[in-house]
Formats: C-alpha cells, sequence, structure tokens
C-alpha cells in the first residue's frame, strides 16, 4: 500500500470464492498493479510436518505422506492420485483454453484481413524479428568527430526508435548520462505509449521488468545504467541468461576513465563477472563505428541478454578507410591495424584501451617492429567463431601478445599466452579526471610499448 | 512507516531549529530506526542551476558562481570563502569534540582501574585482536566422518561463539541451511544480546549491517546465505572490500552438488566473480579440517571480506595422515597429495571437486603415472605467497595440469598452463541429486583420469 499498490487480502488460501473474487477485483484495477495476499499453511493437511520447515526443505517421507493421504481422504495409491473432481476441472480448463485459442487465431485473421500491413509488423514483433530496412537510417561517424560511446548509443538508439517501434526502454534515473534520453519521445505510462521509460533509481526493477517485457515478446526492451550499478540487477540479469531473454542493457561509465566520481563508480571487477555468467553476451566497443556495429548485434540476438559496455569519455574515431572494417564486431574480436611487414606480436584491446593500442602499435612501426592491434569488443562472440577464423585474428605461432583492458586481468590468460602480459587493473581504481586515472594507473602507449618490448624478449628467450 | 520505523519530516532543509528537533527526537526513540526527511534544492540559491539536473553532474561554472556568491552576500575573492559565523561554529564543535574524547579516555581509565579484566577484553575487542585461547577449542574430524563442509562449519561455529563473544552473525532466513543456527545462543534484538540475528530475506540490508558493524568495531560480524544469492548482496560486499572491512560471508549450497534446486540455486560464476573483487579473500575447504582452517583464516584477516564457500552435499574428511596438513589452507594452496615416483602432472581442484582428484590420482598411480593432487581453497593467499613457495607447490615444469571446479573455467588459464586442461562448467547447471548431477556433468575420477592423460600426451608432444 506504501508503494501505491492496490493490495486485496483474502483471508484463507484454500477460500476458492475469495481467490476468485480478488482475481476479478484484480482485473477490474486499471490504474496500479495489485497484490493478492493469501494465507496458506506449508504441507497442508500433513499432520506431523504441517507448518514446518521441514516441509520446505525436505520430501514428507513415506509415513507422513500415508497418513496425509488418510486425513485427506485419499487412496493410499497409485502414488500420484488424481481426484476425479480435479481431473473435470482440469477437463473444463482445457476445453476453455481451446476455445480461447480459436478465438484468438480467428481474430487474428480477421485482423490480417482487415490490415493486411499491420498484422504483419504484428506478426513480425511477435516473432522477435527486425522489419526490413531497420538498420538503414543507423549513423555513421567520422575520423574528425570525436564522441564517447555513450554518445554514439545515443545517436544510434535516436535513430532506432524511428524505425523500429517494438523498442522500448529506458534507464534507472541515469537517461541523460546513459544516452537513453530520445528528444521528443513521449514516456511509457498508464495514459501513453512512449518508447521510454523511467524506472527510477531500481536498477533491479528495471532488469526485473525488461525480462518481462521480453518473456512476453512482441516488444525489444532494453534498460540502462552505470556498468558498476550492473552489481543491483545482476539477480534479473542472470535469470534473463538462464531463460534464453532477448534484453539489451547498456552499461556506461565503463571504467577508470569516467572522472572525479571514484573508486564507487568504477567497475573494475564487471566485466570478468559479465562474461563467466553463461549465455550473457558483453560488448565493448572501441569507437562509435564499433558502437553502431555493437548495437546491431544486440538486436539480431533473440536467445539471451547482451550487455553494451559504453564509455563516459569521448574517443577518437577510428579511420576505417585505413583499419579493419567495424563489421568485424560480429565476430567478437578482428584485426584493427595490420603490422607492418613481419608480424612479430599482438596487442589486444577492448573499448576505450583501443586507442592506447593503436597509438604504442605506430611507436613501436617507427621502431621497425611489426605489431598487430586486434580490436576484441566480445570474448563470447570470438569464442563461437570456427577454429580457422581465430586462428587468422591471433595465430598460435604468434606469442608475443599484450592486452590491454582497464579492468581485472582475471581471465585475460585465455588470450595472451604464457609469454604475454595484460596491462589491468587488479585493485580499485581511484578518483581522478579520466586521462590523469588512465595515465597513473600505466593505461598509455608508453607503458604498452615497454610491455610489448618485454613480451618479445620473453618470447624469444 | 510501512516498514515499522520511526519517520519524522522536517519541511525545509534549511529549518536548523526544526533539524535539531528531528535529531532529539530521533536519540529520543528507543524502539525503532529513525528516518529524518528534509527537502532541500539541489544548488541553492545558485540562480539559473538550482533545482536542475545539471547541478549534479558538473561544475556550477564561474559566472553560475559568481552570481550565486552575490545572492548569498559573500565576496567574489577568495575561491573558497569561509564565513566568520561558519568558522565560529566549527571552532566550538572543535571545543565540544576534544572535550568529549578526554571524557572517554577519563571513563576508559576509570573503567581499566576498577575492571582491569573487562577492559582489557574490551580493547582487544576494539582493535579487532582475537583473545587467547581462541582456538583451542575448535573441533576436529576423523577420516571415518562423512559431513558437509556447512555442517563442519556450524561444528567451528558452536564452538567459537562459546569462546569469541565479539562473533556476532547470522543469516538471511537460511540459519538452518547454511549452519548457523547456534543450539541455544539466543537471538540478537531490542531486548536482548544474543550472538545471533535474524535478517529475514534481505541479503543485501544482511550485507550492508556486517559492513555497518565491522566499521562501527569491537565486534566480528558475519553473515550468511546461499553462495548464488550473494547476487542480492554484491553491492554491499564490494563496499567491504574497498572500505577494507573485517566482514565474514558464508555461503553454502556451492555448486551443481546442491542436489534438485536447479540451475536457479546453482551458482557457476560466482566464485569468479568473487576472485576477480579486488581485495575479497575466497575459500573453498576441500573438507571439515580445511574448514576449521579457512576459519581461522577468515578471523584473523582484519583488512577486507573474506567468504567462506561450503558444500550442501556431504564430503568424506580427508585422512591428514597420509596427506599433506590442512594448515596449508592459509597459504592458498598446498600439496595434498605427492605423486608416487617422478611428479608427471598435478590435479588441481578445490572444495568438493578435491575427493574427485585424489580417487583419480589413485587410479592414475595404479598405472604407474605419478601424479600430485593440489588442494587450491584460495587463489588469493595462494598469490600473496613468495614465488619459491608458489613454484614449490605448481612447479614451472611440469606443464601437465589438470584444474577441476564445478564452476565457470573463466580464470583457470592462470594455473593449468597451455598445454593443461579445465574440468569446469561453461553452462548453467541442472536439477537432478548432487552425485547424477556432478557424472552427467563430468566431475568424476574417470573424466579426470582421462584429461590428466590428454594433457601428458599434449605436453610431451
Amino acid at each position: 500500500e506504501a508503494y501505491g499498490w492496490h493490495v486485496l487480502r483474502v483471508g484463507d488460501g484454500n477460500d476458492l470464492v475469495g481467490i476468485e473474487a480478488a482475481l476479478k477485483a484484480a482485473r477490474a484495477e486499471a490504474e496500479r498493479p495489485t497484490l493478492v495476499i493469501l494465507r496458506t499453511h506449508i504441507a497442508d493437511p500433513a499432520p506431523t510436518k504441517r507448518d514446518t520447515p521441514e516441509a520446505h526443505g525436505a520430501p514428507l517421507g513415506a509415513e507422513e505422506i500415508r497418513r496425509t493421504k488418510e486425513i485427506m481422504g485419499w487412496p493410499a495409491e497409485p502414488a500420484f492420485h488424481v481426484p476425479e473432481e480435479a481431473r473435470a476441472d482440469l477437463g473444463r480448463a482445457v476445453a476453455t483454453g481451446a476455445a480461447l485459442e480459436t478465438e484468438w487465431h480467428d481474430l487474428l485473421a480477421r485482423y490480417s484481413e482487415a490490415h493486411p500491413v499491420l498484422a504483419a509488423e504484428l506478426k513480425l514483433a511477435l516473432a522477435g524479428a527486425l522489419p526490413d530496412g531497420w538498420d538503414a537510417h543507423l549513423p555513421t561517424f567520422s575520423p574528425t568527430d570525436k564522441l564517447a560511446t555513450r554518445q554514439a548509443s545515443a545517436a544510434v538508439l535516436k535513430r532506432l526508435v524511428e524505425h523500429l517501434p517494438t523498442l522500448i526502454g529506458g534507464s534507472a534515473d541515469l537517461a541523460g548520462s546513459t544516452g537513453t534520453e530520445i528528444p521528443g519521445a513521449a514516456l511509457f505510462g498508464p495514459k501513453q505509449a512512449g518508447p521510454t521509460v523511467a524506472w527510477g533509481i531500481r536498477e533491479h526493477g528495471m532488469a526485473a521488468c525488461l525480462n518481462g517485457m521480453a518473456a512476453h515478446g512482441g516488444v525489444r526492451p532494453y534498460g540502462s545504467t552505470f556498468l558498476v550499478f550492473a552489481d543491483y540487477l545482476r539477480p534479473s540479469l542472470r535469470l534473463a541468461a538462464l531463460s534464453r531473454l532477448p534484453v539489451i542493457l547498456i552499461g556506461t561509465h565503463d571504467s577508470i576513465g569516467l572522472g572525479e566520481d571514484g573508486p564507487t563508480h568504477q567497475p573494475v571487477e564487471h566485466l570478468a563477472m559479465l562474461r563467466a555468467t553463461p549465455n550473457v553476451v558483453v560488448l565493448r566497443p572501441a569507437d562509435a563505428t564499433e558502437t553502431v556495429e555493437a548495437w546491431k548485434v544486440a538486436l539480431r540476438r533473440l536467445d539471451g541478454p547482451t550487455v553494451l559496455v559504453l564509455t563516459r569519455q569521448k574517443l577518437r574515431v577510428i579511420d576505417r578507410s585505413s583499419h579493419g572494417s567495424a563489421d568485424g564486431v560480429r565476430c567478437g574480436a578482428y584485426v584493427l591495424r595490420e603490422a607492418e611487414g613481419e608480424l612479430q606480436a599482438i596487442l589486444i584491446a577492448t573499448g576505450s584501451e583501443v586507442g592506447v593500442a593503436l597509438d604504442a602499435a605506430d611507436r613501436l612501426a617507427a621502431e621497425g617492429l611489426g605489431v598487430r592491434v586486434v580490436s576484441m569488443p566480445s570474448w563470447e562472440l570470438f569464442a563461437a567463431q570456427p577454429a580457422e577464423y581465430r586462428e587468422s585474428v591471433l595465430p598460435a605461432a604468434v606469442r608475443a601478445r599484450v592486452a590491454i583492458e582497464a579492468a581485472a586481468s582475471f581471465g585475460w590468460e585465455r588470450y595472451i599466452t604464457e609469454a604475454g602480459e595484460a596491462i589491468a587493473l587488479d585493485r580499485f581504481g581511484a578518483s581522478a579526471p579520466g586521462d590523469r586515472a588512465f595515465a597513473e594507473l600505466g593505461f598509455t602507449p608508453e607503458h604498452a610499448v615497454q610491455a610489448v618490448k618485454r613480451v618479445l624478449n620473453r618470447s624469444r628467450a
């Protein structure tokens, strides 16, 4: 009641008439969600275990089952007795359900005849499919631009909502900061059906709503918050992964680059936490162009949650005329910058650290060292590629590898070989302007150059 | 009010008289926590940014600051003007604080003279130190016993509360299941000071309370729940790690071995999540004896949270007369079973999978293969050991290594070398009796034997 819910109380959990009345009252309530409170007895009417915790955590046991059945007037055999009355009720429910389904199909058929275009759109939406041309209007970015990937995501989202009416989402009270404030878009609410939702400071509630929306179908739900606050929604995100629900989560302010808010707001272990969770796809794009591709991956995915990990700070837009195409995002990792001459070492980076890797590779090239830069926005997508593709990006013979990621090193041994190094952060962050935090904590081209040289010496030894 | 709090409203956040009255009323309330609600204006009295979100996310800017100071009647310079009135008030607060501190020291001195034993106990408790003999009464277990590590933990806890009065804790409504129900111990509450707390189904609230208790000092707080529900308390656990608070968290039902509750209750990614978090020490003991040692580590740690990861299912107690001493727990990993003859391969396991590794090693020994078993209850403690110790447990020259852990493989590359293998679980679990889940998902001695043979072939190639 304090939260504004419509609260109904049915005294006795076996009061079928009372329950039916409560359900009717709930359906009649058009403004508020309804909570129906029933009082029941666990393991009722088991003679000794009724209302005891044992009835929750363990089977009743043969003797207690025998006596319970006796009390209920049921026969001891068969083990799973179904009373005639229950069977008859179920039979009626089956018939009612079949009639309702036929009614629905008839309605849909009449609707399809009367409104073929709208009906096709509805069926597409219910299938989770994307309409033709949904991605024809996505923005492109020029190497003269400099923008945060959260800003690139905002530009993508602005176009998407115009062409993809099923896309509904918002933020946990961080719309402006996460780039999910869509200019002119109406807010979804009891009186209107706008594409944006204001969840308030309720990450867990937001993620639970996304799950419900995805399970219902017909819409493509997304939510957003700072990446560090993914901690608050982890239980619901796990359920999305387990239930194969196609929800999209935007986590911005993704590293120690976010500025003075300091360690409470700086995710360090969150990439590892998300990557370790089965059936979650994590994408950490390196620039605005990769962000567009990351959104495409997220929207095409129908069997589990996708997390877009975005920066607060501005990043330069990588010149694709001289670098690998951002199409590679869908493969999880790709060659962004090829080594001049002999391929001697590989720099692997994600997100904002890809720029650091590119600068380091340039410096190493100037010293005559052939270094490839691999952008690896998604471990999960890369792991799902055929072995030949993976070998083409990270050839087994090239053992000198350095990974750069402003987060826990945990797990990077998978890609850097035993001769390699990870420039990572196995401590909490620090409060400082983003550039300074990067420099002080070692995420600089100089540092990467030194690491590549160390690793080259080690792998030759 | 709905939660039973004492709620006070002060209309105007600048009403100092009203605030003082509310604080006095709060202190006078002996039964309930108090919430004082103030209405304030963000950035008051900035002329254009007052009551706007910009005032939250960015500095006001020079011109707005100039005009704000003008409105307040403050001089433009210096940048950080302190009004005389504030300075005088602070001066009084300093004097009051100094007087209160002197008063406290005097009181403590008089108390120490009148009650030297109690005072010494109090000082010890405030320092977080453990009294002499605190660990003299801990249980020991025999190889003929078979018990879950949660049961061993319950036995430890029962003895600890008798000899360590500062140990206060409980569970999030899972006292029986997590082994934190202490027979005869009074429940902590408004009317009594028992050592156990019933937090209800509120993992986040429990972990926040542990942080507050640890920050206050004088007590050693612990909380417990199922490991999978650590998801619900992650934000508070992260804060404990960041704030270096010595809280102890017990996470039971730690793998797919827990039984039919199925994947919603089976942690898979949680060990990785905890290990990736800076300043968290995770301990997953292999048997009852290691559980005793894990508790000792947890209680001796004063600079961050420790998580004890325990089984629901019974495990045999390892015979320490023929195996490595459980003292090794404090080093994070140790040689539990030495290879007969030449050391050819190493099996590394944690928790309930150590038994699987031991069985596999026996079978391999019967085939003439020298396999060492390393029990690795804590990655963090092992990583903190000197290089010589680590080399003695996992010699670099022994490249044939197999890790066994019923959880995500994520991160295990750190210990198994490129020639090695991890028998792990990169998917969600399944609902089945524990033994069957272990067998179906590959956590068997047979499977480990095959993996060691594969790895031996590979490392020789």
